[in-house]
């Protein structure tokens, strides 16, 4: 092997870790910011857009994203890699792509969606829809031959998902309690801060790997400059969002500063190879106050979106995809008097939201008829850990043998709570 | 230096990272998968992994393993690197791999095993037990001359531990009323399934290195087709593993999830070089089948696996040893219709678990006879984190001055419990 | 790009990926180590270094760091990167080295400093503090000159983060009811082990990336002993900190299991370049043993440094960069019997602590006088988290819609307590 193609080879193989690392963030965060009781569902959801999901992708989606084109819409045939890089790279960095816009799409509809109709929508999504848009985008189709920048995929995977995710939060209906007849909002408050942090964090690091990664080739010299814009852009969303919350709410926002940093590295996923890292923190800081108010513009469609991935992806993406137009070094509006880019990235976010929004709501349209997309409100009401899993996500606090918690323990009882709790194994429940 | 060594270095000091990674990966498993009162516990002997087993593993074992060939059986003297790669680099990944063989074990001897007998169980897995198995597949051992293929240890390191798992584990016996008189078994509910599941993540993260490291040369055209091998048959495993939890039990078991993955990685890890990617997803279905079936199996014997080693590690890890004669590309038997490798490779999993199971039972009778195996009942009832590490793993209920919990606040108390909580600091217990 | 240039850069991007993924450990080592009350708020923290502080480096510090040299004093003007390497790979690398020296004062300050305050230290931190620092050793500043050696910062980050954090911890003032008046230490427990070691394997992790990746060039024949240096340090005083525990409390303890580690990886940080292994594994263990001493002398000067920051960072810092001059293969006191390193990097790290400390001092008395250091004993009592950013931690245990907590559902409610919280939703509080 050539060593320039060893050293793609590792490059895209270790940044493909990275991406498909992710979906350990998109857990965490998720599990983090739902309440306790649908916790386990969340984490599962991930299970299956990396089981599901990648086999979809495997064995259909990236045919029809990278296979040759056909009429400028989608591919067939044998996957076309890049030239000094093996088929197999290639298609492995492309799973973890697939399975992050499904994965774009599990947070908005947490809390309340059968597990069998979420399992036909990653089939589908990583099957069909995604590579689809993939392919109008990066696989020789129309979007492509327009001459649409979307680097890494502020368009071709997050707004799209958040797309996904808007129609599907939107046909699913709200939690129960969520919203009052006034319209005002009811805030569930994220279960475990520390955790979706740690989500953020993780998701941060793969960012490295799925901007700078998608150049697939380790001799590219973006390579370095998208690598710091990916970084300057999101710490410059993170502290839009720290300040913005502490000027309107008077504290600093956890969710928010969590939110704004992902909403700077999703926008920035279109341009990071185009633009100079100034404009990549400008992109950065406009993102981490869309987030904030898009949360806002969320919540009076009256559409529940419990980890905000509508505000993150999809409004991060529609603006990372504009800003490219607008700060192209080359092209953009403002960089250089040029319109043209501008309007074909607006032509091209515009065709990946309506393709995310037709699909979906077909797709969910469809499913609710055969499977039935929402839980029973008593599913709901229990949590869909117990409901559909059989189990909650913490069990901190053991059962005794007769069905009471610890924390029942009759205040007769001489032993110390902890000393109680700590010794739960002396009756567990039992199983035939 | 070359160019060619230095992109080796980078590839294998990378790759070893992931796999030392690992460990923080089978810390949370393990620290979900437990009742709470033992999860610091564990956590402590993944530090004993890190600490005694990686000295014992650098001071002595790596020569056991890679030094000259001694009669086919042992390795004595200094490290026989790869060409092309420094000494160092070839040191650092093998330490991960004897870290993560003593890291199987320590999940199926769980809250219940002495740690003074763990630290000496480690020592003597790293030092000596697993180095000598690795000499035999690897380090031109008799199993390398017989022809045995076992690219990153299915057989040398996941079916060794298993076997060394299931010894223990039934030396040990099980924790206290675990298992009923008639058999039944009484179901301990895993205390935090966000952190398992980020264990998992981590695992199957960290699992690029461990497969795809194993090249140890970037150059080799088998290393992208390992990593997509890799990444497929843990989603294979992951999803056959859902689909039958939810067909047996009518729920998608989220510890069943993350165990058929887990099984469908250590099944590809001997055949990931050698197989086609169809037959990777194969290898991962049928391990991820294979763990449901294999956790009642172990139930059925009466022995403890508090994590499902045995299952995972253990049978995965036999299958994989063998699934590499039936579908390897070359020489498999389903592939080519040859039997001999099929044979070699039978005889090899058996010889390398018959080792496992006969040097733990001497070590742990051995142990049993000087240090004594198991903690004591009143101790196995506190809890191991407070009886042997003094201290709780989640301290989310603050003590008030008088030993009392918050939660034994009496009811006359005005404050809300949240309030009394959050404000524990007014009285904490003291230390001279 | 010439194919060396190309692979030093990927080997840097993706080491610094892993030094800026500390952040995601040092997040969870501190939300683990604090109380439950201030998880958040130390979580925040982290957000802050990686947002103002990342931009505060950007924008100013990395030209006073590594501009053109001004009277051995600070840098001016363009970056100088090394050559074969783009300089922002370079940028990148040093951005996460200025982000850590900031979040090992986190730390120390924990669970009552002022947000607003805090931001002002970490910008000035990085903006200012630190990159001055890191001139005079890396830049071409006056201990450059001199011959100093801190490969990769015990001494330009650890032991400068550590005398900040110290300077800081005493202006603050230990958090209430630490101290008792006859100066016996309160122990606060930590809140959340099993969290707290998976913030100590992420930075394990991420200090292969800190310290072999400081070589800045893929070809460096040093890189792999590094990394392997690395590790054993590591390992070896994770275990000193276990058996010094076991020997004096007659338990394992975890936090100095965590901090033993932390501490070995801090001390071989300026010497994993020049030491033999059988040198790092000495540095480690007495860096072990050092931080168990450190912690309680710490506790003798009645400040209150809630992570041990002092201990690993500024403790180990110190002994790593005064162990280059006793163990240096080519200069080293004990190795070659020449004392002249020995008081070059005796000189080196007094300069550098008296610099943290007087500039924190002058910082600290200054933020006291205009913004306040410290929050008020109610927020305090009622802990950062709610006092400063709204929202508690965890929460697990929901609301009733009157404002009681489940725990709190009166004894005549017929549901079992574990349901009432499973179904909290029915009642959230409400946002108009």
């Amino acid at each position: 092997m050539p060593q320039a193609t060893a050293v793609n080879t590792v490059w895209v193989v270790l940044t493909a870790a990275l991406v498909l690392f992710m979906e350990g963030g998109f857990s965490l965060l998720e599990a983090g910011l739902v309440r306790t009781k649908n916790a386990v569902n969340v984490t599962m959801k991930i299970f299956v857009d990396l089981t599901f999901g990648a086999l979809a992708f495997y064995l259909l989606g990236v045919h029809l994203a990278f296979g040759r084109d056909l009429l400028r819409l989608i591919g067939i045939g044998p996957v076309l890699a890049p030239t000094d890089l093996p088929t197999a790279a290639f298609v492995l960095f492309e799973l973890g792509f697939a399975i992050a816009a499904a994965s774009i799409i599990s947070g908005a509809v947490a809390e309340r969606m059968r597990f069998s109709a979420y399992i036909v929508t990653v089939i589908l999504t990583c099957g069909l829809i995604y590579p689809i848009s993939a392919h109008w985008v990066w696989g020789g189709g129309w979007l492509a031959r327009l001459g649409m920048k979307d680097f890494a995929g502020s368009a071709a995977i997050h707004a799209l998902g958040g797309a996904m995710a808007l129609a599907l939060a939107y046909l699913l209906g709200p939690r129960r309690n969520r919203f009052n007849d006034d319209g005002s909002v009811n805030v569930f408050a994220p279960s475990n801060i520390p955790l979706a942090s740690a989500g953020a964090f993780i998701l941060w690091f793969g960012w490295f790997g799925f901007n700078a990664g998608s150049t697939l080739n380790a001799s590219s010299a973006a390579l370095a400059p998208i690598a710091l814009n990916t970084f300057i852009a999101a710490a410059a969303g993170g502290m839009a969002a720290i300040l913005v919350t502490m000027a309107k709410f008077k504290v600093a926002d956890p969710s928010m500063a969590i939110n704004g940093s992902l909403a700077g590295l999703v926008a920035i996923t279109a341009g990071c190879a185009w633009v100079h890292t100034w404009a990549a923190l400008l992109i950065g800081l406009v993102a981490g106050m869309l987030v904030v108010w898009g949360t806002g513009w969320v919540d009076r469609l009256q559409v529940d979106d419990p980890v905000g991935a509508v505000a993150v992806h999809g409004m991060g993406g529609v603006w990372g995809t504009l800003a490219v137009g607008l700060l192209d070094a080359q092209e953009g509006l403002l960089t250089t008097g040029h319109i043209h880019l501008l309007m074909v990235q607006a032509l091209g976010v515009c065709a990946l939201v309506a393709w995310g929004l037709g699909t979906t709501a077909a797709m969910g349209l469809g499913l609710r008829r055969v499977l039935g997309l929402r839980v029973s409100d008593e599913e709901e009401e229990d949590g869909l850990d117990i409901a559909l899993h059989g189990i909650p996500a913490y069990n901190e606090l053991e059962r005794f043998g007769d069905g009471r918690q610890a924390l029942f323990a009759p205040p007769e009882r001489e032993q110390p709570v902890a000393m109680v709790w700590l010794s739960g194994d002396q009756s567990p429940s039992s199983r035939p």
